[in-house]
């Protein structure tokens, strides 16, 4: 990028909230997505609306990209750089500006971390139930740019159902507020949930308007193992069936389960091929309940051993340890490929099986856990980076995991985005049709292509005669982070 | 139309499929919406998707404009006719394609009446919430185009939150399928929520597949009288408050009660100023604690009259006599105008109060009635087309509601859509931007604008030297239907 232009951002911005340092650069050249890094050419941290739109009139003038970025934890690359761009860094922006109790909304800034608004909300009684594995760390902007899922999403839904608004900067640097406190409203198009789950590519959220819900008054935590895989898969088809709806449904295999108990050593089976997590929450009489009918159904399914948390700490103390999943397993190996293939739930012991046949035909280690109440399954592959022909086969096991998939009805993507790290089985999910329909918004609401682009889409040069541009190749050099 | 186009839409559709004389173009020259009227050119009803792939082929070829159409029962003139234009009515494509126990979807044809398709899921214990006014006439297809909501909002939401994915013919022709039984999926931007609600602009849907519930075991059904109309905006506060989330909360002022008593005879009591409607759902023990609570609720709020359904047979006779508002309301006056200005839920009593306002300002008589737990209002304006003084009055009276809703920080349509009717009031409700972001998804997808054009927003033309379209002309000439 030419001086001149980089003299101009640190104006905009102001030289205290600009940074381009080797090391600073480095540090915002990468996400929670392994293999993927580009250098930024700035990384700054915007004050107010009025900054980001002048660097996108700035970027749309001179041809240059802006990533936004939250906490950097996605898993499909939607916040890495690409050639000739600046990093837009959101998470100073992290208050909550108010929590309405009349109407049960937050109003909060898309840099408030997830796990933060939940502890507030809950001290007044109130839940915020989306639930992703980095809710610790994870913005509330990143999780609507991604429509981020979580373990809740069964009974609760996912983070696209708790958004009643959005405030943001287009593209072309225009703000535009859409939604508001009324829970029904259909004026005109409804552009607020086309702008959720797309990835940092039609705007730049600067507040975000939550739905909050009562907490729930009572919880029972059950996990179960089952001496076979098959059983745990029938299990959750039973539970869902029987016409409850637990909060949780959790799955690990035991590769994962060994790995959360050498992190955890909370006394996992570490022999069983399978285990479940489940949660019911909601009113005391029907928790109890719901609890037995559950216990009888896992009994009926040959389970080896059920546990039911004798009191809140226990209660945490399992569903820490099946949070920790991802963690845990990013020890055993230098690179965790985590993938989130979803399919419908009665398709879920099918696929579990086809899991461990992509293993077994590419020889990788690929450990599976993930949201069996949803369908939504996390095969996760342990491996080295360094190691080429792995990887090549590594792609190969996931190439055969999304294409079973969507054989059986489902998608390559349940709660993590299409980024760059599965542009390539788009079409194969959403069709032709479906991304030329997708490229049409983009390009109409982003003509230059200046807000990240290259993710979800590729965009195809506009007319003959301009250079294909070379910002949306994504590098082939690797790290280690 | 020239000839020659009709005999080519004649030969697409077959001749018994295709309907041109005087009869038949004025019974689809208007729908629920009153004053609104156009006659078609023809009426077509398309037997496959190559069909009305090859009339969308036509109608971009020709230049004419087409308007899909089920029951016609919107309420905004989303499928009232325009100038050149032939009528796809898709009422006949109503089978349920499959059922599915394991996975709770219904795969319905877009033709399905609501209600059919109800009675038909809840004999398998399942159960499709959104229940629209018209539910016993208006079709799935209708629904999704309009996100049609319905009483049992408040507890189980509305259209959008039952569509799992939609089969869909493009403006252009194309085939298009978007979503499936995954519950989750994020891969690409999320296209089936922008075509829910779009009004028939963006397409016309071929199939559509839907998500069910497990049937409520239990419910209760409580009317309540207030002597005054504020303390049955206080109720509807305090019950939200109290974090119980009834499936119904309905209001009906004194003009509506008295309608609806003088159509049902069911004994309301014709001097109180408000009523509610209130029903709770679930499991046994909860639904009994909950109606409890609420019962204490009303007569801290001074409930002048509290009547709890002695069995679903009285429980039915009062839900039918609070669905049948507007047929009462619809049988004092020649003209009935039904508007459904939304406001956050704790505005509902000041929004009520405004409502009455309007009326007493503008001297027009205006029933109110509505989803009081959602803050969705129906005041109806009862009139006479014929007498023009009058109706400009009652124009003037919805705009000064529309502008308090949108002052109020709610919306000016929360379940019929923009349509023609509401077109002028858009913009207040999601400012300009908001509009040029709609115009730009409808003119990239429909660049001819032949579907439904002039519904939601109006297109200007496209470059200087075209002459202006006069096809978005609404008519203004009335009929009584």
């Amino acid at each position: 990028m030419q001086p001149f232009i980089l003299e101009k951002i640190k104006k905009i911005v102001g030289s205290e909230h600009y940074y381009d340092s080797p090391e600073d650069r480095i540090s915002y050249s990468y996400d929670g997505t392994p293999m993927l890094q580009q250098l930024p050419e700035a990384v700054v941290f915007p004050q107010n609306n009025e900054q980001i739109s002048e660097l996108l009139h700035l970027a749309n003038k001179e041809k240059f990209s802006i990533i936004p970025r939250g906490a950097g934890t996605g898993l499909s690359g939607g916040s890495i750089p690409v050639e000739n761009s600046i990093v837009v860094v959101m998470t100073k922006w992290n208050k909550i500006i108010e929590i309405d109790i009349a109407n049960l909304t937050a109003l909060v800034e898309p840099g408030m971390v997830t796990g933060v608004l939940q502890k507030e909300v809950e001290k007044l009684g109130l839940f915020y139930p989306p639930d992703p594995g980095s809710m610790n760390v994870c913005t509330i902007g990143g999780n609507v740019a991604e429509n981020a899922g979580g373990l809740r999403g069964l009974k609760y839904g996912v983070t696209k159902n708790y958004v009643l608004g959005v405030e943001m900067i287009l593209p072309t640097g225009e703000f535009l507020k859409i939604g508001g406190k009324s829970v029904k409203d259909v004026a005109g198009y409804n552009l607020k949930d086309i702008v959720i789950g797309s990835e940092g590519t039609l705007g730049i959220f600067t507040k975000i308007l939550l739905k909050l819900i009562p907490l729930p008054t009572r919880s029972k935590t059950i996990t179960v193992n089952f001496k076979k895989i098959i059983d745990s898969g029938k299990s959750v088809a039973d539970i869902i069936s029987s016409r409850i709806t637990p909060s949780m449904v959790e799955f690990l295999d035991n590769t994962t389960m060994n790995c959360v108990e050498d992190y955890t050593k909370i006394g996992l089976d570490r022999n069983s091929e399978a285990m479940l997590l489940i949660e019911v929450d909601g009113r005391v009489s029907s928790v109890d309940e719901d609890a037995e009918t559950i216990v009888s159904i896992l009994k009926k399914n040959n389970a080896a051993q059920i546990r039911i948390a004798e009191d809140p700490t226990e209660a945490l103390l399992l569903k820490t340890a099946r949070r920790s999943a991802f963690s845990a397993l990013a020890r055993r190996k230098p690179t965790t490929i985590l993938e989130d293939a979803t399919v419908p739930r009665s398709e879920l012991p099918v696929m579990i099986e086809k899991v461990r046949e992509a293993a077994s035909n590419f020889n990788v280690a690929i450990g599976n856990f993930g949201h069996a109440g949803d369908g939504n399954l996390h095969p996760t592959c342990l491996t080295d980076e360094r190691d080429s022909v792995e990887i090549t086969r590594a792609h190969k096991a996931f190439g055969f995991i999304f294409n079973e998939a969507i054989k059986l009805g489902g998608t390559i993507t349940g709660e993590h985005g299409t980024g760059l790290a599965k542009k390539d089985f788009l079409e194969s999910a959403v069709g032709k049709e479906g991304i030329e329909f997708m490229k049409k918004i983009k390009m109409v609401v982003d003509p230059n292509n200046v807000l990240n682009p290259g993710k979800i889409l590729t965009i195809a040069p506009r007319c003959e005669g301009t250079l294909p541009t070379k910002r949306e190749q994504i590098p082939d050099f690797h790290s280690h982070h």
